[in-house]
């Protein structure tokens, strides 16, 4: 079969991660695509030729505008950002019957209706799982997932820069200025930050949040837009001392037959999961009457958590593009014939930190009788915690081990339940420590 | 255009409330599915007519046998549960040229081989959004959007029964036994709820996110499983105290080539965002090199936010049914002539509740103008904090109001800014109180 010919327009931090995803991960891209996919050209003015990244001169070409009608090319990825040229590529390539992958959020927010109409009129697609909050797919959850419902709510942590900056004001008690130089100081910020603290940013991803949430277009002119620059450490303390965290969010609500559409800095109670959200991640709520509440938690930015949303857009064109019979994925992603039976490890091979608690005589040299079984075990304990004594004269006594191997816990554990100075068959729970975030 | 006929198999709480938003929301489905869809058969055993939800004698069948294969439907939507009739009923459909939407997982973890195959050879689809945390859309987003990515690890808190008992001992220190009866008063639990305390439910749906994250198809029995009935309030009590929650987590993890899959207690760091979801919530992690950590959080079981689900599976193979040209959902869902022109609220319109921070003379009667000044603005007052003077003589104020007008609330501040005893201009941020979950 022909292989799909993609076209990157652009090839920065972004575009890099695509061309490595692409290569990376080209058996299960192909097959859960359907259909092979071949880089036939990238534009951009100072790349150079890069054998790891499969990049040869003949791919490479200064100017996009020889690209976006390439007749070998069937999707044209966006990546240039900004409004022009990618405005005139974009809707040359769709002209020119290609599909369209953007991460171009500034571009959609003002000149989304032009582009999806010229889509439209020439039957081809955008993609743009990309422009919001790179590593949440919250585009096609909106799209599709929640379809069904008339959403009520969006809003959410939709800016990394200004989520960082907040979180070291609160948690330094750095002022503005500071957090902001610490945060270009680690590459969290641009050297002109002034889209992103001004609220600019988190405006643009609200406009597309909201068309697709409620069906109606909205432009970042029409979004009452607050940055972060005003808010001092001590509102962060005194939100705090009366329990909240200070949060830039995008919100847009439906009143009756208003839309409320608005960017500004927020008190959110400390117990709700965004105030727990910190950094550069993004959070997005999206509630409707028969939904409830639902959240969507990852990266916002990042050259390879976008780099996952432009290539599932990618995958799903080529998957289109490839042939009816291919045209919707796989039940479970992969073809059939591609699944593979798991090589399951033994439970007793699972590694992990435990909770123990053994209820024991309280007497002397009960600890060091267990603490000794359980190194002859290999298992080192992290710490401990002896309470007092209760009505039966038993005293718990709780520790937290190191990392250890469940084979070995369980036979200590048998050990240790045959002492005679230990009760009740000790208790366990297993500790992830080191779940993500 | 032809409508799409649907069928649905079993019709208690959940196939009501997928009937109830078919009609509520029959404009925009049919609008985003670019078809409209109609309910020709209903098969439940105990069923009655009921004109609010449209369902005349003439739909009801007391057995699903005469409607699995019925002619005039395209799409199948199983909601019986259970391996039988399920299964058999499902494969007939598919033999017949059915589309078959689904929320059985026990199904699809014990026989999802079987029935896969079947809908490949049938050259039709399974959608079965439903059959994992109705309210989280986890099966596209592991299928589709994170489908570039070699994922690594999948994780969370998918059985609603479970989260609740533990978050009631948690809260209120009471053992099992007694907060598993409160969960059933509160319909929580089922009646005989071993499959969910056990940790069988959980298991399953580990099956369907373990193959769909890692195309490695599981059965129940392959999955180390350990419920939540021997946990004490004691082991929650010392859990917090070294700095855990305790919850039922389902985990898999790719380490090499070996796979893990189990289902047990797990200690949770507090200020992992896992700690925090609390009740009948589910919320699951997934993460790959490139992606990074994401997690999706909503309501896991209840009629309404799975029926979102089931809904929205019909919506997309409704749309594919439909033809080729409608065969992807448009950029924004909606068609495009379907977009309506937002009414935007003015944002001296919009009404929440706010914190003021104002910087004032130490002075008697100052708290009593400004305080008057809001009242005059309907204004009225929360909570006062007062600190003490700082180096230049003059003090903060810090006030949280009730829910106020914006318009009223710029109003009250600028003369407040105007009254001699102030310094500064009064500061403002906005309170959402009322964000959900």
């Amino acid at each position: 079969m022909k292989p799909v010919g993609i076209v990157l327009l652009g090839c920065g931090t972004v575009g890099r991660a695509v061309v490595g995803l692409l290569r990376r991960n080209a058996d299960i891209i192909a097959q859960k695509a359907g259909a092979r996919l071949k880089l036939c050209a990238v534009a951009d003015r100072s790349l150079k030729p890069d054998a790891a990244l499969g990049l040869g001169r003949e791919v490479i070409f200064r100017s996009g505008e020889p690209l976006a009608a390439l007749p070998e090319a069937d999707i044209v990825v966006e990546l240039f950002g900004g409004i022009e040229p990618a405005r005139t590529l974009i809707l040359s390539a769709l002209g020119a019957g290609k599909d369209v992958v953007t991460a171009n959020k500034a571009l959609l927010a003002e000149h989304g209706g032009e582009i999806f109409a010229a889509a439209a009129a020439a039957q081809c697609a955008v993609g743009f799982e990309a422009a919001v909050a790179g590593g949440v797919p919250i585009i096609r959850t909106l799209r599709e997932a929640l379809a069904a419902d008339r959403l009520s709510t969006v809003y959410g942590i939709v800016n990394g820069t200004c989520n960082s900056i907040l979180t070291m004001m609160s948690r330094q008690g750095s002022d503005f200025a500071r957090a902001l130089s610490e945060a270009k100081r680690l590459k969290l910020a641009e050297a002109d930050p002034t889209l992103d603290i001004e609220g600019h940013d988190a405006a643009q991803k609200l406009c597309l949040l909201a068309a697709l949430a409620f069906g109606t277009p909205l432009t970042p002119a029409q979004v009452y837009t607050e940055g972060i620059t005003r808010l001092t450490p001590a509102d962060i303390a005194y939100a705090r001392e009366l329990g909240y965290a200070i949060k830039l969010l995008a919100i847009s609500k439906r009143d009756g037959a208003a839309l409320e559409a608005r960017v500004h800095p927020t008190m959110v109670p400390l117990g709700h999961l965004l105030a727990n959200v910190d950094g550069a991640f993004n959070a997005i709520y999206v509630e409707g009457p028969a939904l409830g509440p639902t959240m969507y938690f990852g990266q916002g930015a990042g050259a390879l958590p976008t780099a996952t949303a432009v290539v599932a857009d990618i995958m799903e064109l080529a998957r289109q593009r490839a042939g009816a019979a291919r045209s919707r994925p796989q039940p479970l992603g992969l073809p059939l014939e591609a699944l593979r039976r798991p090589r399951l490890k033994a439970m007793g091979d699972v590694v992990c930190e435990y909770y123990l608690r053994f209820m024991v005589q309280d007497r002397p040299g009960v600890l060091g009788a267990i603490a000794s079984v359980l190194g002859r075990h290999r298992i080192s304990i992290a710490s401990v915690i002896q309470q007092g004594r209760d009505r039966e004269g038993s005293v718990p006594v709780i520790m937290r081990t190191h990392e250890a191997r469940e084979r070995d816990l369980k036979q200590a554990l048998g050990a240790i339940g045959r002492l005679r100075m230990v009760g009740a068959p000790p208790a366990f729970v297993r500790i992830e420590e080191k779940l993500g975030s």
